[in-house]
């Protein structure tokens, strides 16, 4: 088992371009009516299945994540929810396309590459709180989240629906800094430590 | 890069038989001595790199990790520093052997397994501060600890020195609790999320 992974990062502001698509319908107005839904779904189709993308930019050679802004103070990964009998790599295509990428992009001819798998969440109830492992005497966990570092290509167009933002977070600005980000993506610096970064800068 | 890694583990108290032996002398009396200590090495070999055992066992099917605890409330994860030009998969044998196996125990002949490398942490200066990537502007940090899973075999018996507890500390316990454990080991749980358990039990 190799113990060193190198990434090549490139830098946000000159690799890449940046469009805006229409807005993604919001499906729920608040936490309590997407829990509410959660469980709706959770009987017609078993645990629910999410997948998301840790995709690493860097800017004056410091690494950063992309998060999807809504509003003002809520962040998020890319990412979302299976469909039932979907794979995990098709369903995180699927949802990066539709988040990332113009209209017409194609989810089988995207720009980035799925890498490893890094991390899993499980939900043990219709209740926000997350774990990274199952909490004891849970059998039936309400929700399974998986987290995959995406590797981008030199140069890439984006386009972000408009009610979201896409934004760069230094690794510094996220680390230990749940209040902001919340339990999962404060925790993403320490799940990316293991790699060698490379930062080069393309004009 | 495949998604799924599955790791065996197995029950810590009908798995394991435990000895004592001679207490490894503790070189520094506080965390000042110890920073000094640190600086005083740095002059003379450079970057101080460390290695660190995550050795996961179970417990009515419940993960744990294995912690050495000295005193009431220290925990540490088995492992050390390397010596200059070691390896770090030999210097975590040699550190493991000594910290975990009866005195006589050959470090080339160890019952586990060093696994993934699965994190590594940076130390800007000689403070007790360490973090997940390097700080921003820290162009000589003093300390680059690195994690390794380390796999158990279905038997082995253990000797920790007689002034260090070997603990098996549920993953429940450790998460979100780095007021107790520190940020590395709270942050364990995390690192290991990715991985599905198989719980076995062995008379
Ligand atoms: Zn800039
Ligand atoms: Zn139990
Ligand atoms: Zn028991
Ligand atoms: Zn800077």
């Amino acid at each position: 088992m190799s113990s060193i992974r190198t990434l090549t990062l490139y830098n946000f502001n000159t690799s890449y371009s940046f469009g805006i698509k229409d807005p993604v319908v919001e499906k729920d107005p608040s936490v309590t009516s997407r829990l509410a839904r959660m469980k709706d779904t959770y009987e017609k189709e078993g645990i629910r299945k999410t997948v998301e993308a840790i995709i690493i930019v860097h800017d004056h050679g410091h690494p950063h994540i992309l998060l999807l802004q809504i509003g003002n103070s809520f962040f998020k990964l890319p990412g979302g929810k299976l469909k039932p009998g979907e794979s995990e790599i098709d369903g995180l295509q699927r949802k990066l396309t539709k988040k990332l990428l113009p209209i017409g992009s194609n989810e089988s001819e995207t720009p980035w590459e799925i890498g490893d798998h890094v991390s899993t969440w499980w939900r043990p109830n219709f209740e926000p709180s997350i774990y990274p492992y199952i909490t004891p005497h849970t059998t039936k966990p309400k929700e399974c989240k998986k987290l995959y570092v995406v590797t981008l290509p030199e140069k890439c167009t984006f386009a972000v629906p408009s009610n979201l933002t896409l934004r760069a977070v230094p690794l510094f600005e996220i680390y230990n800094n749940a209040t902001r980000y919340g339990s999962i993506i404060s925790c993403v610096p320490q799940l990316i430590s293991r790699y060698n970064f490379v930062y080069l800068n393309v004009d």
